[in-house]
C-alpha cells in the first residue's frame, strides 16, 4: 500500500495561517531539487510551498516562518487533505497541529541530508546520486506514515526519517504498560489512541561522524467515550552515537540542547538528559548506546501549547546542528580499523534496538505495523565479534569510559 | 575468571565406566592437532582420555566407545573434578551425566569443526589457522561454563560451542514463566535451580553451507527444602538457516532426525518438526529463521533414562550430518550477490535471537550471566537493507517460500 502523492493541498496553507496568523503566501511552486527521476524519488517532484510558521515558533515570540515549505508526501490525515473540511475560525486541534509539525521536520531534514549526500558524491551522472526513497502507507487498522530512507549513499550509508499517524484501538498489554508509568487509565476494556510521531535515525558511512537519532511524539488516549474525556502527553529526544571521541563536537550538542531547553525551563535540561542517560542503556553490557541528549515522556504540564513549542524549539536545534558536523567531517580520514570499530559498535546500537528500546518492542506489538518503518533504524552493516577487547588508553577505551560513565558535558 | 585448564581427572573415567560398565581405557594420552601454539588455544593441549560410553548409547543397545575422548577443559562441577568424591557402586546423578554429555558433545563437534577449517584453509603456516579459543568461566552465583569460539576463519566465520552448568535461586519472573508453560511450582518464594545445557551456532561462510543451531539442556528445580522433592526436565532441538535452498540436503537432515526420533518414540518426529517451525518464527516478518529440524522443551515422560538417551541420539546424529555438508561445500563456488543474501538473512536472524528467543532472553535476564557466550549465537557481520525484494522465481524467492509455509520434508 504504498502511495507516492503528486499534490499538496492549498487547505493545509490556508489553515496554518489562520491559526498562526501568518501571511498565506499561497501555491509557490519550486522545485529545490536538480533531478527528476523515478517515480517514487518523490523528493524530486515540485510540491505547492505552504507557510508553517508554527514550526519556526520559538518561545521568545521570534517567530519566523518558510515560505516555500514542502512536505515529502501529503499529510496521513484526511482532514488535513479535504478541502471540504472548513476550519475557517477554528482552533486546529493538537493531534493535527502535532502531524503539521512531524512532516515538517521530516521534510526539512531529508532535505538537508540530501543536498550533504550531493555536495559530497563525485558523480558526474547526477542521476546516480542516491535519492531518498518516499514510501507513503496506510494502516488497515487506522492512520498510516510516511517513511523516507537514502542508503547505500556516499555519506549516508543508512539515513531514515519517518512519520506516522496511527489511531485505533489500544490494546490491553499497551494499557497496562501504561498504566505501570503512572497513567490512570481504566483498566477493564480497549481504549481509542492516537499516536503522531516523527522519528529518525542517521548512520553515516564516516566514523567520524556520529550516528544521530531523534524521535518526538503526541499521543491521546480517549478515556471516557460520551463525555469524550481523554489524556494526552507529548514525549521525544534526540541522542547521537559517536564512533570516535570528539569532546567538542559532544560539548556543542548538549550546549545547543541546554539553550533550547532553558528557553522553557531550566529544569528540563538535567532532567531530560539524565533520563537520556538512563533510558540508552544496554544492560548486559553496562554502557550506554551513545553519548546521550535529552529523552522524555508522559508531559503534560504546564499545558499543550507550552510543551508544544518546547518540543519544536528541540526539534529546530537538530537539523543545523548536524549538517555542520556532517558538512565538517564528511571528507575527514579514517582508517580500516575505525571502520572495524563502527561496525562493531552498530552491532550494540542493534542489541539496544532489538532488546531494550521501549519504541521499537511498541511498534513491532501493534497491530498492523509495517516493520520496515519500525526497523529502519538498524544499520546497513553491523558486526559482532567474541570478546572484543580496546587497547588501554586508546581512543577506542576513552570512548567506552564515556559510555560507561556518562559526563556532564555543559 | 578465564582458566585454561591442563588436567583431565581419572575419575571421570572411572566414573563412566562404574556407570555404565563399559571397560575404562584409562590415561590413553593423545593430542590429535597438529599445532601447540598460545595458552588460550587449548585445543592442542594433549589430554587423559576417556570412555564416555554413554555418549554413544543408542537405544538399540548397540553400545559403542570412544577411548581418546578429550574434554575442551575440566567440568564445571567441582564433584566431577575431586578425586575425593566417592562415586563407587553409586549411580551419578543425571546432573552429572548430563553435563559429561554436554562436554563429550562440545568435545566431538568442536574436533570436527576445527578439522574442516585446517582441511580448507590454504596456509604454509599452519600456526595461521584459526583456532578454537576456549575460555572457561566461573559464574559468581553459582556454576559457570566453557565457551569455545572459532572467530573469522576460512570455512567459518563464526563457530561457537557452549556448555553452561548453572545454579543457584531462580528468581520469581523465572518461575512465573514456567508456571505459564504449565509447570506446578510453587510461586510464593525463590526456588533452587540447575541448568545444564550445551548450545552450538555456526555461521560458515559459503552461502552453500547453511548455519546450524543445536541446543541440549536439563533443568533441576527444587520445589520442597525438606523433602529434597524436584522437578526435572529436558528441552533441546537442532535446526538449520539455510541461504541458498538445496532439497536433497534438507531432505537428508529431517530424514537422519526423524531416524533417530523414531528409535524412541514415532511421536516424536512429527511433534518435535512441527514445535520447531513454530518455535523459530519471525513474527514480524511471517517467515521462520530456517527450514526447521526438532524442538522439544519440559520432557519428563516416560522417564529421565530414556529421555536422556533420545537426547544423545539426536546430538549424535548432528556432526557427522554437518561435518559431510561443509565437505562438499566448503569449496563450492557462489557469486557476490550470494553473499549479500547471506548477509541479509543473517540480519534476520539477529532479529530472531534478540527479539524472540527465549534462551537469549532468559540468559540475559540470569544474574551473573556471561553475555558474551550468550550472544555468541550472531554472526559476525549482518545486513539491513530497507524493503530488500527478491526477484519472482529467483533462487531466493524459492527459499522464502518455505519460510514463509514450512514443509514436510520426509
Amino acid at each position: 500500500m504504498i502511495i507516492n502523492i503528486v499534490r499538496q493541498r492549498r487547505i493545509i496553507s490556508l489553515i496554518c495561517s489562520l491559526q498562526y496568523g501568518y501571511k498565506q503566501l499561497g501555491s509557490v511552486i519550486r522545485s529545490s531539487n536538480r533531478r527528476s527521476t523515478t517515480s517514487n524519488r518523490f523528493w524530486s517532484t515540485p510540491l505547492l510551498g505552504l507557510s508553517l510558521g508554527f514550526w519556526n515558533a520559538s518561545s521568545n515570540n521570534d517567530y519566523r516562518y518558510n515560505d516555500d515549505y514542502h512536505f515529502m508526501a501529503e499529510p496521513i490525515s484526511e482532514e488535513l487533505n479535504s478541502d471540504s473540511t472548513d476550519w475557517k475560525g477554528k482552533k486546529l486541534p493538537m493531534k493535527y497541529q502535532f502531524e503539521l509539525f512531524c512532516m515538517q521536520v521530516q521534510s526539512e531534514f531529508c532535505r538537508q541530508l540530501q543536498s550533504m549526500e550531493e555536495k559530497y558524491t563525485d558523480e558526474i551522472d547526477d542521476s546516480r546520486v542516491k535519492q531518498f526513497q518516499v514510501d507513503r502507507w496506510k494502516r488497515a487498522e487506522g492512520g498510516g506514515g510516511i517513511t523516507c530512507i537514502l542508503q547505500d549513499g556516499t555519506v549516508f550509508e543508512k539515513a531514515g526519517v519517518n512519520i506516522s499517524v496511527v489511531h485505533g484501538m489500544l490494546p490491553p498489554p499497551a494499557i497496562e504498560q501504561m498504566r505501570s508509568r503512572g497513567k490512570s487509565l481504566p483498566s477493564d476494556r480497549p481504549l481509542p489512541f492516537l499516536a503522531a510521531g516523527v522519528s529518525s535515525v542517521i548512520h553515516p558511512r564516516n566514523p567520524n561522524i556520529p550516528t544521530i537519532h531523534f524521535n518526538f511524539r503526541y499521543f491521546e488516549v480517549k478515556t471516557n467515550d460520551e463525555t469524550g474525556e481523554s489524556q494526552w502527553w507529548f514525549g521525544g529526544g534526540v541522542d547521537v552515537t559517536p564512533y570516535i571521541l570528539n569532546e567538542n563536537m559532544i560539548k556543542d550538542f548538549h550546549r545547543k540542547l541546554k539553550s533550547a531547553c532553558d528557553r522553557h525551563d531550566t529544569n528540563y535540561y538535567p532532567r531530560f538528559k539524565k533520563w537520556c542517560d538512563d533510558y540508552f542503556f544496554v544492560k548486559h553490557r553496562q554502557e550506554r548506546r551513545g553519548i546521550g541528549g535529552l529523552f522524555f515522556d508522559d508531559l503534560d504540564q504546564p499545558n499543550q501549547s507550552k510543551l508544544f513549542r518546547f518540543v519544536t524549539d528541540v526539534a529546530h536545534t537538530i537539523s543545523p546542528y548536524y549538517t555542520s558536523v556532517v558538512d565538517r567531517e564528511a571528507r575527514s580520514p579514517y582508517s580500516y580499523a575505525d571502520r572495524e570499530w563502527q561496525l562493531i559498535r552498530r552491532g550494540r546500537y542493534v542489541e539496544f534496538n532489538l532488546i531494550y528500546d521501549r519504541g521499537t518492542k511498541f511498534g513491532l506489538m501493534t497491530p498492523g505495523a509495517r516493520y520496515e518503518s519500525i526497523l529502519m533504524s538498524l544499520p546497513l552493516t553491523a558486526r559482532w565479534e567474541y570478546q572484543h577487547s580496546v587497547p588501554e588508553g586508546s581512543k577506542e577505551s576513552q570512548l567506552l569510559e564515556v559510555l560507561r560513565n556518562p559526563k556532564e558535558w555543559v
